[in-house]
């Protein structure tokens, strides 16, 4: 570790010799590995973008300079080169380093980047502003393939093509998202790749002038535009990239750092925005996440001698992810059902959509990341017949509310949306959060909004939309393990806006809930001792106005607990029920505060932000 | 209209011959610029799909075969002979004909097609499914230009290139969305239709094959893949969509009724996803619209001889529209101020920013029918220190819900979001009702929410928000006409958060409205002679405390209106504070009704939600 310990921020590595970036290299590989083998994190992305760090802070003038990170995934090199070596142990945990790059915790960190797909946009702004302002800056996008599949990046492609600017775009190529890359652009891609003859007739060509010192480094941008020129000779060909006005340079190795820095240094003063297309491997040098990258995108802890993956060691077993009870399920319910598809926008092993895709590759469709066309594709299969279960993850939902609003509700389509990682989901902090998805999603008309308790209420839930004829359906449940090891009970419909009264009370204070918060709330009226009456809920829409009623003139208290935005949820909801209906309770709402919630592991965040035991017994 | 009039249904025209589709079509165009010069609706882009709209209905076996319209405003020919002839007039009126297709009102109609690019995705969606059930029809989606920026429709053919379908694209290609089509891939299609050298080589090719009866129309398909073949030899090129593994042929005059007809019928059998490149005219045929297709895109009454629009007539000067005291106040303040910039997606004209684009094209940007890129853009000049105005119309911001999040609010960045067409838009129905905004966006940490009572206020607002260190603004307000003639008042800022008192009364009853709405109540009280107060709110967020505070301390009983959504709005927010502070008034929320309000004027729609004058009289 003798390079990287003199490094504390990039302009230690700049002033390096080239020859020494290898070293460099090799040494931040071992440190990402050692350190996510005890601190666990987003593993294999960030060992594929090693050479290309070291390269882009190597080349650019940063912080001065601007790197936008297309999902921070990838930026854990880029943590440890600027300022953040010493804390990298911290990361994702409360109080820590935050999960992905943030400009809260440094300047080098230029975006929020937890969703994919923004940064040619956020890049392009960034690129126009310093042109506004007469500043003399360089913006750099990193974007990796899966990104490019999304709508928001092509969307930033077309308007770069016609706004003046020179930007520079890195396309990291990998053939991956967290799955495989799927889709027309992938394929595109790859064939880039292979229309090998070129490549090798230009780079012949090339070396061969330099050779004969026609070409020197000192004619920065005369090699490459003599090898667009050999390219336009050889093949009459212009690419999707250069056919949008976007120069296009490469494929080019990500894991020769040396080119890269060359490459880099040639064409980063060019004029008019371009793209740099580089083919880099996931997982690289850590044999077994080149192996499994989907695996080793996010690994938990892991001997890094051996690659064995160390799970907790427990004693009984486990609940099963929710995730999994999803997965199960809809296989189950797909081998009776003809009608039934599964859509999942590049999440497949996220959300165990994977389960039933092993069995029927054919009624499981992943579109890519591109959440506002899985919605859409959805609408559009469900109007020839179809039940599609759509799953994706509640915070990535967002994308696609208009798909929801007008492809959907508007025509009522029998559409049911599972929303995975609803609530807070831990170390990933305020971007994955799942906190917005009852506020937003309730005003739609005509939408069945539920959250299952437990495991065995998502799988009736699951088969209740499925025999639903009420249109939209909307499921939603958090990330992690539920409560019950005993899971697999039969499939049977529930009543559609109907909650379950699991205690009665004295007619003091009643609490309803919904979703699997409802189990805090059951422990804390237990271990209370108090006559505290307990309803689920289950659906946010349309209520249980039978629940309400009983509850309205029966108790004098309520308080509401949803792990969702403490406006405009159930707590709303109940409020605006009671007012409508003439009771007045109290009505006390627990919820997620009006900020935006940091990262640390669920318990924790639980606690601070007053849903835990303690706090609801404090309540009562 | 001897020809049209023969025409009930698809199937009538099917039964005449190929070489009376002219006639057809010219009895089409008249027809539809005679009904609109009296009945105003969208014009110049249904009179450019015509011969499109002819060509498909007798080729393909609709409805059992299935059009996509991608956008509705194209689709009155399609409406027309699909048996709505005769109820045209109504078209867009209260209890009329739908402003879009709607599968609630003929079976011809497919899907919802009010917000632009969702085409490709819906046509996937239904041509895969026809698959999943062994069914044998035809699925066309038709996009425009335009549409083809919008990220939704590049997931879509991302998507349809790797899973396996028959469909059949129809880019429509106009170099026109409502404004003129911006960006790379509006370019890149012009090149396409520029390399000429291939397709009159193709042509010709194709044509000396045909006349040695090497080549016929019964051997469907093979004189295609023989032009490809040709093409192949001839350029090496492989375009964007060939790129992308769908099938590309074009591009071809789109006003050619009867060639449109064979190529049609030549591919429409073929296997796997294909497209068809068109070029049209956006209102072909009507001079005054092909020479303006923006001002004739939805002209209003017009002389269809002359070609002159008419004007109501009104003896006073009108107040103006809130879009023209946006764009006016834009180019106002950018003057003075240098950080200013103006960002709409592909709405210059629709809300008014081509004001400021004329004297500073430089510093207005037109990113496209890209809502989700025009924030994220945005933000990245915000990160820059620029202080982007983003306009969007509010039902179209649904599709940059995740941006606003994501890309504005967790990095605070100082966005103005400025929402026009919220509230009830009229005859364009409700996929662009304005009606949820105020209720997506209040969850949201950290957003300032503000609407304006009037052109005044907007003007405030609009300074303030320039002025706010307080990271995003969004400022919403409505279609159409305001309320002073007087309006250009000094631009002045309000203190964020802050509402205002018109009037005070007498303890019992206080109204408390946001936006627009404040007047028609203003005028309900005057009207009723009772001593009701009424609170401006101003804010939607953060609340006035002060206000509730007042208003819980003296009123016992609170009516609030706000032109959106019931479930989540100011309604919400007030019961969610009185619950808070321990106020218990009794609560009257009016708003937008828990379902889709459908078309018809503004005070129609108005008095049938039950917020129009009389209505709240009815409740003082």
């Amino acid at each position: 570790m003798k390079l990287l310990e003199t490094i504390q921020y990039p302009a230690d590595l700049r002033r390096l010799a080239v020859e020494q970036l290898p070293q460099v290299c090799q040494e931040l590989r071992d440190y990402i590995i050692h350190e996510l083998a005890n601190h666990p994190g987003h593993l294999a992305s960030s060992l594929g973008v090693v050479e290309l760090t070291v390269a882009l802070h190597y080349v650019f003038d940063t912080p001065q300079d601007r790197i936008v990170w297309d999902v921070g995934h990838q930026a854990y090199g880029h943590k440890i080169l600027t300022g953040r070596r010493e804390r990298f142990h911290t990361n994702r945990q409360l109080g820590g380093l935050k999960p992905f790059p943030s400009p809260e915790e440094s300047e080098y960190d230029t975006c929020t980047c937890g969703h994919a797909s923004n940064s040619i946009s956020i890049a392009l702004g960034m690129a126009v502003a310093t042109r506004q302002r007469g500043e003399n800056r360089h913006v750099v996008a990193v974007i990796g393939d899966g990104s490019m599949t999304g709508g928001l990046a092509f969307e930033g492609l077309n308007n770069a093509a016609s706004t003046p600017n020179d930007m520079l775009i890195i396309l990291n190529d990998n053939d991956m998202s967290i799955d495989h890359s799927v889709g027309g652009m992938g394929e595109y891609l790859h064939k880039l790749h292979t229309s090998s003859t070129y490549n090798h007739l230009r780079d012949k060509a090339a070396q061969t002038l330099y050779h004969w010192h026609v070409l020197n480094d000192d004619r920065k941008g005369r090699v490459l535009r003599f090898n667009n020129a050999v390219k336009s000779l050889l093949t009459h060909q212009r690419n999707m990239f250069e056919g949008l006005n976007i120069r296009y340079f490469g494929p080019e190795d990500g894991h020769d750092v040396v080119e890269l820095v060359k490459t880099l240094q040639r064409i980063k003063n060019m004029k008019g925005p371009k793209m740099l297309h580089i083919h880099t491997i996931k997982g690289k040098g850590f044999k077994p996440a080149e192996m499994d990258a989907t695996i080793w995108h996010a690994p938990g802890k892991f001997d890094p001698n051996t690659g064995e993956r160390i799970k907790p060691a427990t004693d009984q077993p486990l609940p099963p992810r929710f995730q999994d009870v999803f997965g199960e399920t809809i296989l189950e319910m797909a081998k009776e059902d003809k009608r039934i598809v599964g859509v999942t926008p590049a999440m497949p092993t996220g959300c165990s959509l994977c389960i039933m895709q092993r069995e029927m590759p054919d009624r499981t469709f992943d579109v890519g990341i591109a959440e506002g066309h899985a919605v859409t594709f959805s609408a559009g299969m469900a109007k020839e017949g179809m039940v599609p279960f759509c799953n994706i993850y509640s915070s990535f939902s967002q994308r696609a509310y208009d798909n929801i609003i007008h492809d959907v509700a508007i025509s009522h389509l029998h559409v049911v949306l599972c929303l995975d990682r609803a609530g807070l989901v831990g170390e990933d902090g305020p971007t994955h959060h799942g906190a917005f998805d009852l506020a937003f999603l309730r005003p739609i008309p005509g939408l069945t909004i539920a959250s299952p308790m437990d495991e065995k209420e998502l799988r009736r839930l699951m088969y209740t939309a499925a025999q639903a004829q009420q249109g939209p359906f909307v499921i939603r449940y958090p990330r992690g393990r539920g409560v019950l090891t005993d899971w697999r009970c039969p499939l049977e419909t529930v009543p559609i806006g109907h909650g379950r009264k699991l205690k009665d009370g004295d007619g003091n204070t009643a609490i309803l809930t919904i979703g699997p918060v409802g189990n805090m709330a059951a422990e804390a009226i237990q271990e209370s001792g108090l006559d505290v009456a307990h309803y689920d809920m289950r659906f946010l829409k349309p209520l249980d106005e039978e629940i309400l009623n009983e509850v309205g003139r029966k108790f004098s208290r309520i308080i509401t607990i949803e792990d969702g935005s403490i406006e405009g949820g159930l707590g709303s909801a109940v409020l605006e029920w009671m007012a409508d209906h003439g009771y007045k309770p109290e009505v006390i709402r627990l919820g997620l505060p009006d900020k935006f919630v940091e990262h640390g592991t669920p318990q924790e965040l639980y606690k601070i932000v007053g849903m835990d035991k303690d706090s609801i017994m404090s309540l009562l």
